[in-house]
Parts: structure tokens; sequence; C-alpha cells
């Protein structure tokens, strides 16, 4: 081991969940780290205007400031690390980091989706880089696995289950056959949702991730504001287990894939067959399945969230900044964001997949061969029917749930063919449409 | 993108399934790879013995040489690509390239298992790298993710599914209940296993991996000759059978964990809950789960084998030595097997873990309390039984299979117990032992 490591001055900037956790191990384990990476990390600033968690950490006050212009007139800074969140202060802080010529690393996805060809770019003007492995899978190291751990790949698609409160709260529904309220409810209690757990919930911090993920994967620059997003807050149990029956497991999906010479991006629940690895990432844990031309499958899993797990992938990128291995990625590799073409974003219309289609109905004579008419009038093919369960009161007319799994059916069709569904007098409710994902096929 | 890329020249030695792929990969996708890396990956040697593989691969004949001092003399080749495989010729490849001042590119598990320190030592001497991303996991990135992605972790464990062919095997023996040679011929016949299958089927090759990783894990010298190696080659049916209704997937697993202040490493087919995430990995997928301080449990999958996956992990390895990536993360990190202290290796004695145990008995009566007393006299603790059919034909006295799931014991208690056991007059046969994998504890 070399005695004489190379000193990289790091402040990190916002100490909640992820920067305590970064700050904490910086401090408590700057010896491993030192005889790991060969580079002497030294934490020299935490900044922040509260330093509660930090103190409760035991984190040393004489790190703290409150004054970020303290840190980044440091010379001996090099690294300044933000995790303050959200696009406003955040965005601030990343570019007075990045003006006075320091390197960033981050966490921060929502700003990441909306800004990160800008961000790149002011990076690359300043001769810095701006790193952020931590912004998607806490501590799965996805991001490197796109940029370095499958370069030589074309990347064909990318499944993840990126949101670990969505999950957490999909696998209650299945496990426990917990209504989507209380298994929030129960999310919330564990600490594993927010008290306004919009953000998660509603599919739009996977998009963000998605807009991330697929950047890099594909080269190109994304369009977030043009991703359809769906989220897990209108699951119904009834469906969650009539999929379960049938050998699916339901989560919420963030994809992308190569289409019609496009690139078709969507966050939305979906139902896996048990027979596909994503099927068992269970919990708060999450897994992206990415498909290279020359690899086929690989799948990334890990925790998705949490201070310690995303501090590791903190930790990870500042290693790369001090031995300068990001900056010679960041100036050769041509997959950069600010450096790519717009992606040419494709709708959901043309997208083949199987479908899972419930339908209330009232319970009377030909009301199945009704709805067969239009799936086929519209060129959907039925794979299989289940109608098992007639639920109504007395006083009210019965009412059955009316299954149908569908063969490869484009999304265009489908919602055309629910479109006229929909205005049957037999057709009691909103019809529920879950896509089922199937094996995407390997390219070799 | 820029129009200047680098360029870095390329000898492949050795054309067979890995060596093809790459090649192939390399002529065909250097526009793809130019665009991705920025580098212009030049093949300008295919160097062998025999050309039919490249020939029927359709690869530029000018590439072919028969001389590999042709390859080592042209100054404009950095980095040779060993994918011969076996461990004399393949070493003294290395070694001249080495000697020669280019960096290698290896996927040879085999020499670097046993010779990884003199490797990267005669590498360092002569100031360029080894590379051997594609030594483990075929396309699935792992050897970065140790050395790159989990830097900031003390790694604690590590468990994987390193061998594909004994994966297909196991998986087949599970889905059809076929015995373990008829699964071997199926494999065989649909080229997953070799006409000589020895090395996969014994866990030789597994323990190759297993060496290589846990010296990059760990960042300790590993000496492969003391890995204790069970395979695949005496499972029962019957065993495959129990396991699955108990709610077990049996795995060939290549595992290693800090124990006592050193190192316990092993190779052997053990009981995986269906709740943990490795059990799904099935037919020729493999997958390695990581255990880290602060990421806690994160896994790797993906194709462990195959010309194209391989070249893929092989391609991105050209990649990082050609970016300069590699040489810093080489001379830099302190976790290189040629700098690293020597691990203090340990027997499997101490390790606890539950275990399965069948024994197959004289259907009398007391049978099964002789056992069970024999287990407490070892301090073994029973958790269930099953005993549930008697084999046996008129002619022979009947026998029945006893299986016990006992809660957490030491290795070398159940070790004594059998033996006790073994000798009873009641015990027709050798007794089966199977460990049971629970989840590893994640230490936060």
């Amino acid at each position: 081991m070399r005695r004489n490591a190379r000193s990289i001055g790091i402040a990190v900037v916002g100490c909640g969940t992820v920067g305590g956790a970064s700050s904490l191990i910086l401090s408590r384990d700057r010896e491993l780290l030192r005889r790991r990476s060969g580079l002497d990390l030294a934490l020299k600033y935490i900044v922040d205007r509260n330093f509660d968690n930090a103190r409760r950490l035991g984190l040393d006050p004489g790190l703290f400031q409150t004054d970020l212009a303290a840190a980044l007139e440091d010379p001996d800074v090099s690294v300044v690390v933000e995790l303050v969140g959200g696009t406003t202060v955040a965005r601030q802080i990343i570019e007075k980091a990045l003006q006075a010529g320091k390197n960033v690393v981050t966490a921060n996805k929502a700003l990441l989706a909306v800004a990160g060809p800008e961000l790149l770019a002011l990076a690359r003007k300043n001769r810095v880089v701006l790193s952020f492995e931590a912004s998607c899978g806490g501590g799965i190291p996805i991001i490197r696995a796109l940029y370095d751990g499958l370069l030589a790949n074309r990347i064909d698609a990318l499944y993840g289950i990126v949101n670990g409160t969505c999950n957490y709260i999909l696998t209650r529904m299945i496990g426990t056959g917990s209504a989507y309220r209380d298994a929030l409810a129960e999310a919330q209690r564990d600490g594993l949702a927010e008290a306004d757990p919009t953000l998660d919930v509603s599919g739009l911090d996977s998009a963000h991730k998605l807009a991330i993920l697929a950047s890099l994967a594909f080269g190109k620059k994304i369009d977030f504001s043009s991703i359809p997003v769906s989220g897990i807050d209108r699951l119904e149990t009834m469906d969650v287990e009539y999929g379960s029956r049938l050998g699916y497991v339901v989560k919420l999906l963030a994809m992308a894939s190569r289409l019609n010479g496009g690139l078709c991006l969507r966050v939305r629940p979906v139902f896996i067959s048990r027979e596909h690895p994503l099927a068992w990432v269970s919990g708060p844990f999450n897994a992206v399945s990415v498909y290279g031309h020359a690899t086929g499958h690989t799948m990334y899993y890990g925790r998705g969230a949490g201070g310690s797990p995303t501090a590791s992938a903190v930790v990870a990128d500042i290693c790369s900044v001090g031995l300068g291995t990001q900056k010679i990625l960041f100036r050769t590799l041509g997959i950069w964001a600010d450096r790519a073409p717009r992606a040419k974003q494709v709708s959901t219309d043309e997208v083949e997949s199987r479908f899972y289609l419930r339908f209330m109905v009232e319970d009377t004579v030909g009301v199945l061969a009704r709805i067969a008419a239009s799936l086929g009038r519209h060129g959907i093919s039925i794979s299989s029917v289940v109608q098992n369960e007639t639920v109504g009161t007395p006083e009210t007319r019965p009412v059955a749930a009316v299954v149908i799994i569908t063969h490869k059916a484009k999304e265009k069709n489908v919602r055309k063919a629910l479109g006229a569904i929909r205005s049957l007098d037999v057709v009691t409710r909103e019809p529920v449409c879950i896509h089922i994902m199937d094996e995407h096929e390997e390219q070799f």
C-alpha cells in the first residue's frame, strides 16, 4: 500500500439522509477508503443550514459550514457533493460549483431528468465533471454499467423497477392482499413512503430515473416531458389478485425500447410473468434489466434508496473523480447527453404487447360475445377469459368481472377497442387495462 | 462526435468461440464502438493456427496471422487479447505480450486463479495492464462492480452462480425431475456442456472464478488450492425433489464470506430459499450477489458464457485500456492481487448454517429416535422431519428416506454427527448432507 495517497478535498452540501450517510462514510471509513482506492478522501465541509442530523450522526462540528461560498472558495476542495435535492436551490448550487471549477457529484434525479444536458455542458465548459451514479438505483452501480461495463453494446431495451416505495407497496398488495391505501399507510409507517407520496406513487420519480438511464443507454437527449407516466395509485386489489392467479406479478416499470427507428419510453404498472427475474424483486429493492446486442439480458439488483446504499454510490463517484477516470470518460465517450443528438421519442401507439383487460358488466346473456366482437373488430384476439365472480347486493343487478388476456396487440388498437366497449350499456365501470410484459427478445 | 478518434491497435490471439465473437464485434461494430467509446478500435491481427472458425464468421483473411511474434513486434498493437484458454500456452502468450510492453485482456479464469498475482506483477513491471472482466460471469460487468462501483464498500460476502453448464443441468433436474446423467446428456446435446464436462460439473471452474472474484472483493491474495470444492455430479433427483417440496432450489454456489477474522471460501451445491433472488437464476444464466457494508445486497445477473456475451466483456476491457482508465485504476487502487496481502483462509468447520440431511434407513421402530439422539449429542437441533416414503422390493427389507432440516449448526458438528449416524446398523447408505443458504445479513 502506498503511504502518500493523493488527497481529495470534499464538500458535502445538504446533510439529510444521503448527505449524512455520505459524510459518515467519508469520516468513519477514511482508512478503509484509502486502502481500497489509494486516495485520501478528505471531507472538509458539510454545508447546510441546519446541523441536527449531522450532530445526531456524530459528525465533526468543525466541518459544519452554512456558507457555500466558503467551500467553493477553498482551493483544496475539488469535489462538491450536491445532496440538497429539488430543482431550484440545488440547481444554483451545482451551477455555482461548476462555475467555480469544482467537480460535482449528485444524486439529484429530478434535476438531471430535466436539465441534464445543460448541466453537463456547463461542466464541460468549466473543464470539470458532473457524476450522478447515485441518481438512479441507490447503491446499484447501474449508471457505470451503462457508460462502462456495457460500452461495447448497442442497448436495445431497458426495463427498471426504480422506485423502492412503489415496489414496497406493490409487494405488500401482492403478499397480503392489502388495498392500495392500506399498503401505502404501512409504507409510510415503516418510513418507506413520504407523508406526501405523490412523486413516488404517481410514477414521476421513476420517469426521472428513466430519462437519465435511457439517455446514457441510448446515447440520446431525452425530452422528459413527453414520457407518458402512470402510477400505482389507481391499482385495485382485484386486478393484483387476478394477475397473481394467472401467474403474473404487478410491478411499476420504467421502460425504454427501440421502436420504428425511434425510442419508446414509458412508466406504468405492468404484469410480469414469474419466469422473469424482475418479478422477484420485492420490497424496497430495485432492479434494472438491460438488453445489449452483444451481451443479451443483464440485470442489476440492489437497494434503490436509503442513506447508506445511496452514499455507496456517492463515494464511488467521488473516487472516480479523484482518480481521474471520470474525467477521461466524460471527455472521450460519445454517449453524454450534452453531446448527444435528440432522441426521436415515439408514442406507445405502436407498442405491441399482450394485455390484461377487466370489464365490470351486468351479468346478462351475450355480454362476453359483445365484448369479444368489439375486440375482434379492432384486430385483437383473445388468448384466455376468466368470468367466475358475480358481485352485487340483492338490491342491485348482479355485476360480473370479465377478465380477458389478449394475444399480442398494438396499444392504439386496444385503446380504440376499449373506447367502443366502454360505451356498451352492459359495461358498468371504466375498463381496466394492464400491459403484460413478455421477455424482451435477445438479439445475438 | 469527434472525428479523430484515437486508434487502438488490437491483436486477438485464439479464434474460438470467444475470440471469434470478439473479432466479429470489433470488425462489424467498429463504427458503433467509435460512436460510443470515442475510440477507433482497430483489429490488426487474428492469431491462431487454424482459421476455420474465423472464415466461418466471415472475418477478414488479411488479419489472419500464425506468428504471434509478428503481432508483438508491431508497435501499433497496444492491446493483446488472450483467448486461447488453458494454463500452459496461454501463460506463455500473456507473459510474452506483457514483456513486449503490450496491455493484455484475457478471459482466462483457470490461469488467473492460480497465477493472477504473478501475472499482475509482470504487467506492473512492464508498465502495462492486465484486464480480465471476461474471466467471470461472461457478459456481466461483475469485475468492474468489484473494483469500481462498489469501491466504497468493505465487502462482507459474495455468493455466485458462476457456471452456466451446472446451472442449466440443475434447472433441468428441478424442472423436469431428470436424473443428473440425463440432464447432463441434454446439456451436451444443446451445446451447453463439453464432451468432457469434468471442469464444469466438478465445481472446479466455479472455484477458479471464486478465486478471482474473492481476490478483488476482499483485496487479498487467494490460495486457489485450498478452496474446498464439491460439484453437482453426485446430486440425486430425490434430494432435488425433497428440497423443492420444502421450498428450496438447489444451486451450485461459489461462496466467500468473512469468518473469525479470516475468509471462508467454498464451492458446493446448496439449497436456497425461493425468497432469495439467486434462486430464480435459471438455465445458462449466472448471477453474483455481493454484500457491501454500505450498499447492502447487490446482485449482478446475465449470461455467464457464450461467444457474444463474453466478447462484450472483452471489448469493454479493450475500451478501458484504450481510454486509459484501466491504467489509472491498476496503478492506484489497493485491491489488486499482486499488491495485496495473503488471505487468511479458514476452513468451513466453523461455518454455521442450516442443513438438509437425508438418511436411508431400515424401516423399523426407533430409527428416527436414534438419529435424533445422535444429532442432539453433537449439539444439533432439528427444525423439521419428513419421513413419508418407503422404497424397496418384496425381496429386500423396506427402506425409508428420513429427511431432516436442522436449525443452525456448525459444519464440523454436523460432520461428526454424520460420522456417528453412518455407523448405525439401520442406516443403509451414505447420508446426504446439503447446506441451506439463508439470506446473508446485511450490515448497515
